[in-house]
């Protein structure tokens, strides 16, 4: 029998819900793999004691194995704070304690001894005014930690709770990876050229066949333009910059779709048989995958040599320390990383 | 007993899915008014025998009124075709044909003859080549000939089936206008200013209030940026143009939310009790807008003296002719038309 996959889920900014969160997922009782918190016992302890958690928390030593999951026990890699923690108050002194939390993890997932780390939020202000200049958010931290170049964000709906299926296709799935992410929209057309959009569609490409299980994943690809440009009428780079792009990469044998419109490809009949949509900029596609996902979305992040999945959401100040957060995105987030580490490990075992 | 709205449907593109669309109307047991199509009649009845459909035309003339709805029978204003008319197969000498449709509508709605006009789709690119240069579009079109200076394009969803309540409030109904609509991308953030913004706003606001009943319309707002500009980090547009705007039209006692990141906005809990979204551009509302509806999403145009809603799909010419076009978009159109004819003149009844 295959060992269930380790699942390092990094508890996120410590005044937020991340630790709560974290918590109630040791309480699900079908958990897809070995959940391994990271983060402060301590602060774990004293938010399930707050929140009345009924949760053992099992500190884990260097080396010691990651235990079968079982319901109300956490194991938990430990972190420590560096300065107390109250729900909903930042600390300038705690970014560290959040950074190392995801340094912890990544180097389980580089080492082996984790399949798959799935991130809980952070606030990025916080990081920011301690110090960390050039600190753009989890994603780029990732990239950089792992040395790779370009990474591409992907959204995903619940899908993963299909995971029992033997193959996503056709199922209500729906996934939506950015050509550019968070950039103010009058930059948008000038930074999706040739050879970016080229670049990010291997990796998505690639990593569908590889975390997914597809041989050759159906890619629908937005047009940049209302219409998709309606033929130069209202713009020029689907003719430009998109179209040749996909016309090299279908004679590679990649199965693109596209330039489409973006607000007819969104519809049953056109999604039937796409494994994953590739919108070209921020609020093309997420208003409709969050839309559709009704909080039970999550975070990949493609093109990286590990599993990584998050939350769709922030840290949620103002609800931490009062139970009533949203769990549907940690347990999206944390079903996707474990069928991602097993189809990732079983193509890679022959 | 207040007689029931004339409801005057233009047939549109005569080789596309218009004229079968529109007898397939005649056949509902519920119409919410007097539909009277505006078209060739020798069309509409060559099209109904070729598809089999048991409807009746009578052909009205000038003056006469338009009898009470009666599933099967089909009054029309007619409209000679220039040319004979074969299904997918455009004909140039036709477009003048589909002009004069339009026509007849506007000048039955100025003239009290109707109470709305309903437009099924026509077919842009055969009315350019017949040398209507300036030709952009039903909206510009009917824009010019009611003599107003801006109009704003809504689409909404199939709420108007609920139109039985008295309220939609709180309905499933969505509905999202668009600030910037037929715009290659790299315009979009320059075309949005705080004037244009102020104009738009007060047209949905006024057109909220007399054609859906709404006292204080509740319209949230969403940013042009990702997360709407996050403070600054990620464009200003939202602190220079938008939130000014907002402000301003707030003190006047407009309901107005925002500017909100669209990726958010669109999703229950922030859409509860809105009445009405307005989006920056195109393909920020209308995915969500037409992945919400399901074809059965349907087009406004405010700020026009006259009652007009609109299919939301084009001509549909490879399916013209073979009877299995979706009559969805068409229903929720004239459904709303009615609607919005019963609550504007209630309005301006004492």
């Amino acid at each position: 029998m295959i060992p269930s996959p380790v699942l390092a889920v990094t508890s996120g900014e410590p005044a937020g819900v991340g630790p709560e969160l974290t918590l109630q997922l040791a309480l699900d009782e079908r958990l897809p793999g070995r959940v391994v918190a990271v983060g402060d016992p301590r602060l774990l302890s004293e938010r399930a004691a707050l929140l009345d958690l009924d949760v053992t928390l099992i500190e884990l030593q260097p080396g010691e194995p990651v235990p079968e999951a079982r319901s109300g026990v956490l194991p938990v890699w430990p972190v420590a704070l560096r300065a107390p923690c109250r729900p909903g108050e930042l600390a300038v002194a705690n970014a560290g304690y959040v950074l190392e939390t995801l340094d912890v993890a990544i180097e389980a997932c580089l080492g082996g001894r984790a399949d798959a780390m799935v991130t809980a939020p952070l606030h990025k202000g916080v990081i920011l005014d301690a110090g960390h200049a050039g600190f753009r958010g989890h994603t780029e931290y990732l990239r950089d930690a792992c040395g790779v170049d370009e990474v591409v964000m992907m959204l995903a709906t619940d899908s993963a709770l299909h995971a029992g299926e033997p193959d996503w296709r056709g199922s209500a799935a729906l996934r939506v990876a950015l050509a550019t992410t968070h950039l103010p929209l009058r930059q948008v057309a000038d930074a999706i050229t040739e050879a970016s959009l080229e670049r990010i569609l291997r990796i998505v490409n690639a990593d569908l066949t590889r975390w997914f299980g597809l041989v050759t994943p159906r890619i629908a690809v937005c047009g940049l333009n209302p219409h998709a440009g309606e033929g130069g009428h209202l713009g020029h780079e689907e003719i430009e910059v998109i179209e040749p792009c996909l016309e090299r990469l279908r004679q590679e044998g990649m199965a693109l779709d596209g330039p489409l419109p973006a607000d007819t490809l969104f519809t049953p009949r056109h999604l039937a048989g796409i494994d994953a949509v590739l919108a070209m900029y921020h609020d093309q596609g997420l208003p409709v995958l969050k839309y559709a996902g009704f909080g039970r979305a999550a975070n990949i992040t493609l093109g990286l040599p590990i599993v990584r999945t998050s939350v769709d959401h922030g840290t949620a100040l103002d609800l931490a320390g009062r139970g009533i957060a949203d769990t549907g995105s940690l347990r999206v987030a944390t079903a996707l990383a474990a069928e991602m580490a097993n189809r990732g490990s079983a193509a890679t075992t022959p």
